[in-house]
């Protein structure tokens, strides 16, 4: 269900031939109405894919009517051709819904294009708009779970969630299972709701919850080409939430599917909260918390269940956050093995066996705080992403 | 023979016990003048090791006599008792070199420390400074080869170089397996010279040096608490080098070290070159060469023989150097598979099946370039940092 959670939203998932082994790959996000506002937040990578390029202008205009996503392709890295395939598709997915009658006539303009998959290919378009074809024929209201199975690549499950409000609800899906950092991680995110809102309380309330979410995931460090998180506004519950409500509703929609995200990640087998307090500054906070959750000896220590704080003590010392090297603690699952930067508990009181790992670094300078979710550098990401031409 | 090769210096290498197994551990490094001229470049890290902390002052004072080196332990993370241990461990060094009556009588503030290994244990000072007894015992000109093998943790093998000069020579020895990366890489290396230098002339040298050399191999983005270069001159040929003639003498010392740290770094099945061509600036091309060698995706992906330009252009983007993405060329081993950044010479035309490899970068911004050298990302390094604690 899903993004057909809230009221107003029809979708589908459908098999068009662009994965080898005939996965679904296309997915079709319609809104019915009766409005048809949209926000959306987009990879700060300079290096965008054509998608990228080509939503970042749909979304400006503060309409979008559809959402064609595809897996098996990333149309990045692709040139002026695979912007005009971007183009193509949205002409088409506007043309097919339009000659269904069951939305009003709709323009290229209206339709946001998402892709994920391999960086640097052109996508196989004759087999995509067929797809796009069998999309629209199979748009439902049901169709939440079949579209967040298609835009999966290397994740192993689809990730879905849903958020009630008072009289409307927030749904969402998404996918990302590598480069998993900010900002934001290799991901693309359809949330829907049917409250009433206007785009720029939607880019409000949108850009809160991704700056406390999916920026603060970090699996490995790597920022995609692609990552796109668009926000739809039926209004079709007839419910003005307060802007509050709204931004508070996305985040918790924000923050289930980064965890799931995170679960996911690729060939991990820990999912590790590295929480930073004491800190002068959130910024300060975030950054100490990155740098940690990004430094390989690190990660590859917490996969080999070592309670390794010196090296989470090297990585704090990379950063300019307001700290002093011998006021520094540390707590691995809650044994502060370092107080003072200096041996503290027995490290082998620290129990490593489960999948949950937490890190909790004290800077000692102040009250902000924030949490970064990050995961182990196992054998399985290794063997992942070198077999796997992502 | 290494750091005995230039005139007026004796080495010694031995085990006391520090490391598990009977390999030597302490290194011992005196300069025999007339001259006891000296740089140093410390790591970049806020949380320093003591014996970091406590060298920085000896050098600061322009004469250092003597250079103790343990592996086996880091000292890094150990509070003021830590201090105190480098603090005894140079006067015991001054007090048993003074009581051999070969050099002048000298005071701890004439005795650098180096420590690498573990982080967050004290070390064994007993041991140590037994074995400081024994190295001050059979220190001798054959002692550069001795030496460079006790400063071994996780190398294979030691690390040398000889750099002759008209009428003086500069010699080296290095070690450091992981943690390699700006500024500088987990290593400690100690270099020395007959030339006749002042503090100044050696300080300018050797920052020179570092810069284009250890300042630009990265293996795996971490930076250690214990990096250590130190530049000991004695003067002994009676030749003084023109400013540039000495420059050029280290930075070729640091060149052949830095190779070596690169070749030998942990679990790296190859060796690979980011050459950034066409920037803006020396720093622009850095800052990128830098961030693509630290890429876990590129990384995997040359590890699995994988030309994945897409991931390289990916990374290329989340820099703020210079360049427009659609102006990027980039080849693998010198074959042309994205230009304009898009896709152009066939992937499969690359081969990636040598232990060397260059990834050539032309951000067509500019006139500026200049080379990483890093590693690929592989099972061997997941499986050494996971199971080795340093």
């Amino acid at each position: 269900m899903t993004v057909t959670v809230p009221q107003g939203f029809r979708a589908a998932g459908v098999a068009a031939g662009l994965k080898t082994g005939g996965a679904t790959d296309v997915a079709l996000v319609v809104n019915d109405g009766p409005a048809t506002a949209v926000a959306g937040v987009f990879t700060a990578n300079r290096v965008k894919a054509a998608p990228v390029l080509w939503s970042e202008q749909v979304v400006h205009g503060g309409a979008v009517r559809a959402v064609v996503l595809n897996s098996g392709g990333a149309n990045a890295c692709t040139g002026p051709a695979g912007f005009q395939d971007t183009h193509a598709t949205a002409e088409h997915v506007a043309a097919a819904l339009t000659a269904t009658g069951t939305v009003p006539e709709l323009g290229a303009g209206e339709v946001a294009v998402c892709s994920t998959g391999l960086i640097g290919e052109r996508l196989p378009m004759p087999a995509l708009l067929a797809g796009v074809d069998t999309a629209v024929r199979e748009l439902s209201r049901d169709g939440g779970a079949p579209a967040a199975e298609a835009i999966m690549t290397t994740d192993t499950r689809p990730k879905t969630t849903v958020v009630p409000g008072a009289g409307w609800t927030v749904g969402g899906m998404a996918k990302g299972a590598g480069m998993l950092a900010p900002a934001l991680a290799t991901m693309l995110c359809v949330l829907t709701t049917d409250a009433v809102a206007t785009p720029d309380e939607l880019d409000a309330a949108l850009r809160e919850a991704c700056r406390v979410t999916f920026d603060r995931i970090d699996s490995d460090g790597c920022m995609s080409t692609n990552d796109t998180v668009l926000l739809l506004a039926s209004g079709a519950s007839g419910v003005t939430p307060a802007p509050g409500e709204l931004a508070s509703a996305v985040t918790a929609a924000c923050q289930d599917l980064a965890r799931q995200l995170i679960a996911d990640a690729e060939g991990a087998t820990k999912e590790i909260a590295v929480e930073v307090v004491g800190a002068a500054s959130e910024d300060d906070a975030v950054e100490v918390g990155r740098t940690v959750a990004r430094n390989n000896l690190v990660k590859t220590a917490l996969f080999g269940n070592d309670p390794n704080w010196g090296r989470i003590l090297a990585a704090v010392g990379t950063t300019a956050a307001a700290f002093e090297p011998d006021n520094l603690d540390v707590a691995v699952n809650g044994v502060w093995v370092c107080r003072g930067g200096a041996a503290a508990e027995d490290r082998a009181k620290v129990d490593l066996t489960g999948r949950d790992v937490t890190v909790r670094i004290d800077l000692h300078a102040g009250a902000a705080e924030a949490t970064i979710w990050t995961t182990d550098l196992s054998h399985a990401y290794v063997h992942e992403n070198s077999a796997y031409s992502s």
